[in-house]
């Protein structure tokens, strides 16, 4: 069914009738398409799921383009990033033109569903800009960091999952929270890979979250743990480059204090509530797809 | 009613419960809510005219905050525009934020209006990534222009023509021809007003286009009236900073030639076909708006 997304998101593609926008989109590399298993998934391929499938990854995919944009970001999956090969205003032009084109094909589903979409949309552009907002200060408030990740990441996989629901017409409330968690967890242990893979595994350099300005949850519980001189060492460290010995204190402190243990299992309790819902559901495709994302690359 | 378009506007940027949005978006200088007044026209009024014309608007500000971030423009209705402001990540997300909320407003609606609306978002996004590319050569063909401004420009306007008519169930395609008709006519003024306006009466230095690449449509006829030499001449003109005497020459071509003259009335009698179907509809405000864009300024 994977295939069939793939060419629906080409036929999409091929109606803008635009050459340029082609060429461009065939350079952007495939994710796991996540989104899509979830909506093809849930929906258990009811009517509508392929075209809400390959909506769902072109919005994604338009997201990403500007996030590399606005996060100065050169690579993407173990790529150059489009912004890095075209320029800034290349990925931002495509990115208006996979959004448009995407939010005009939702028009062709179903109103619930383009919805719930569009909301996680409206979700994520608001995320992206309190990511970089909260980037500019060291954030000590779990709240705030959660409530971002939430907009930034789990809104449009929520929303794939209640999509998914509302095909095939299953609970949407079930289905919401499924995603909602697993949303939160993928993004939580995103920010952990960040500490803990070197930059060959992920493709990009490790621990480069903190030096960006974003405070991720291993620095939030980090800073609650630490007396105040120790407290103060970490504020001056942020959004800095660090030398060697500064990254070492980081990780001593890291270990000392048990915190990446701690997060991931923060993450893994998410993955497990949305487990119980799909044992609950006797969904065992859902049931994997939770499972595979708290193995992943720990 | 244009009043309550503004109210409706604020109404669903409160919605996003987002200070910083709030913020930015009361920093952005309305424009003269053509669209608006095109669809407040059209539907005379009726049900969701006022919604549909606040999310027209939202569209159309998001558009022109990518635009200024695209051509690295800092000045926009005579004040400096966000990109200038708050650099260009901010203009991105908040024309993602606004294009958003836009289109899930849109699903509270009408679908064949939002149809209609994000097709022509499709078609503008494309048609600004045609202008960048278009302005890297000198270009010399006039049905490429004229492609291109229309997507760029005369789509949304002719959206908000047709969506007006579904809305009050008027005759879909005289209003969309109405409005093709008077988009494209308000964007080559647009380009001739670049020629023949001072810096001061348009808020941007004049002859800014082709010094940006923009071959717009004088430059097109200039180049058919001119000698092999003189062609070459004023192809290496193109996307320079030319001194006194270059564009001393540019203006003596354009006027031996009477090129304004004839792109003045090229815009024109766009705009009489237009004003045609509005005779026939009796329709008296449609055919002042339609007046009023030739008396623009000229």
């Amino acid at each position: 069914m994977l295939n069939a997304v793939e060419r629906k998101i080409e036929q999409f593609i091929a109606e803008l009738n635009d050459e340029n926008s082609s060429n461009l989109y065939k350079q952007i590399p495939h994710g796991k398409r996540l989104r899509a298993k979830l909506i093809l998934l849930v929906s258990n391929s009811a009517k509508f799921a392929i075209e809400t499938s390959a909506v769902v990854e072109m919005i994604h995919a338009a997201s990403l383009l500007h996030d590399d944009v606005i996060d100065n970001a050169f690579i993407r999956r173990n790529k150059p990033s489009i912004n890095a090969i075209y320029g800034d205003k290349s990925a931002i032009m495509l990115g208006d033109i996979l959004y448009s084109k995407g939010f005009y094909e939702l028009n062709n589903i179903n109103v619930e569903v383009s919805k719930v979409i569009s909301n996680a949309v409206v979700q994520l552009s608001l995320g992206e800009q309190n990511d970089v907002i909260m980037a500019k200060e060291f954030n000590s408030n779990r709240d705030n960091y959660i409530k971002m990740i939430y907009q930034k990441t789990a809104s449009l996989i929520e929303a794939s999952a209640e999509a998914g629901a509302i095909l095939a017409n299953e609970d949407r409330e079930i289905y919401k929270t499924y995603g909602k968690n697993i949303g939160i967890a993928f993004q939580m242990i995103d920010d952990i890979l960040d500490i803990t893979s070197s930059a060959d595994t992920l493709g990009k350099p490790a621990m480069h979250d903190f030096k960006e300005g974003k405070t991720t949850l291993p620095y939030i519980y980090l800073y609650e743990k630490l007396d105040d001189s120790d407290k103060f060492e970490l504020i001056s460290f942020h959004a800095k480059d660090l030398n060697n010995d500064e990254l070492n204190w980081l990780l001593d402190k890291f270990k000392e204090h048990n915190i990446i243990e701690f997060c991931k299992n923060e993450a893994k309790e998410l993955v497990v509530e949305a487990s119980k819902l799909m044992l609950k559901e006797g969904n065992e495709a859902l049931l994997k797809i939770a499972k595979d994302m708290i193995d992943r690359d720990f």
